[in-house]
């Protein structure tokens, strides 16, 4: 049974990263030793290590060890060994390009289907959905698809900002981009505002955090709703 | 001798389709009858020929017969016929993808190095990019490449936004994905306000509008310019 907490956000503004979660995080990972990290979406290199570390704080907080899955020989192997995994935010290209590169989709795919105990936030739930074409994030790797790990029937939109009705800009709207998507992709989309997260076990899908989820699916209008689309 | 228009932004606030631009456009294309409209950065089908009503909306204001390149028996066809081109705004996604399909990028590149008249807004600038890896916009398609055009040394980013201090949204600003770029490339890149152009004849290139332009170049600090770098 799928078992996963997936946040639009890793931070909340003025609080330190993970933070707002962290007492969510301590009944998640109750059974959890050891969490292993996937830093893909920065920049490979040293921003592994210290997106690590970052991590690694925050989680000893709550009493947990964190290891880089960058760390290990192969990814491969690092996932093998997981006891439960964190996909950290940054950018959805490079993680999904990083995700190709390592040959990781099919075996991360398998062992969430079995029951790992997933974290994801930002990226990290661009990577659950069907493909991270609503993503806010920019092109800056070419991965070799679009298409993402489809362990929810939907796509995320993270971060999901409402429009601003004060705004003279003439760039496109959130809503106005995701409306486009549907003009070629039947895919619904779940905009996920920053504060909110949504567990998942099994087919059992709950949002957590303040307010609702505005839900936009092909020839519909946009909906608010806290009822999240399961298989 | 290259010969282009390079624009921000179609539309200000407030004001209708290429207003602010049209006394420049008059003198851009003071010796052209007919503009041929490439209206590929939106989706197929019917809003192609609405796209191309607006355009022609607008030039009829400075006597300027639009004809969209959809309208032709094949797009190499209008390519070849055309006195001068305008690709208009929407998804560069999209926009790039329908490029290659036609099998237009080649010869798009070369009648411009031929000095056609070429008048580009939003997405139609980031086509004669390096590449597409800089847009804001939502990957709702995937293209065969983020290659683009190659007709400036840089790549742009349209409509730029400078971060506004006052916000408490987490997702990364404008310059921080920029930067994020110039891990992975080494090309120049161009934040260009809404409400400026860039004129470009051969290797002489000129900013128009209010103000300077934002410059980002791989390891420097970003600076405000009204200096384009040319070949």
């Amino acid at each position: 049974m799928t078992n996963m907490l997936l946040a639009s956000t890793s931070t909340m503004f003025g609080s330190a990263f993970l933070e707002y979660l962290l007492p969510e995080l301590e009944i998640f990972f109750e059974n959890v030793d050891t969490i292993t990290f996937v830093p893909y979406a920065r920049p490979s290199g040293a921003s592994h290590d210290s997106y690590t570390q970052t991590a690694q704080e925050a989680f000893k907080k709550i009493g947990k060890k964190v290891v880089g899955i960058h760390t290990y020989d192969s990814a491969i192997e690092g996932l093998e060994k997981a006891e439960a995994i964190f996909v950290g935010g940054g950018n959805s290209f490079v993680l999904l390009n990083a995700i190709y590169e390592n040959g990781l989709l099919e075996p991360l795919r398998e062992r969430i289907k079995a029951g790992i105990p997933y974290l994801g936030s930002s990226a990290g739930i661009n990577l659950v959905g069907k493909s991270i074409a609503t993503t806010n994030d920019m092109p800056i790797v070419y991965p070799p698809s679009f298409l993402a790990l489809h362990m929810v029937p939907f796509n995320f939109n993270a971060h999901y900002l409402d429009p601003d009705p004060k705004s003279t800009h003439k760039g496109e709207t959130r809503e106005t981009r995701i409306q486009e998507f549907h003009t070629y992709n039947e895919t619904p989309v779940l905009g996920l505002r920053e504060g909110n997260w949504i567990r998942v076990q099994g087919n059992d899908y709950t949002l957590c955090g303040p307010g609702t989820v505005r839900l936009f699916r092909k020839g519909k209008a946009a909906e608010e709703t806290d009822l999240i689309p399961s298989e």
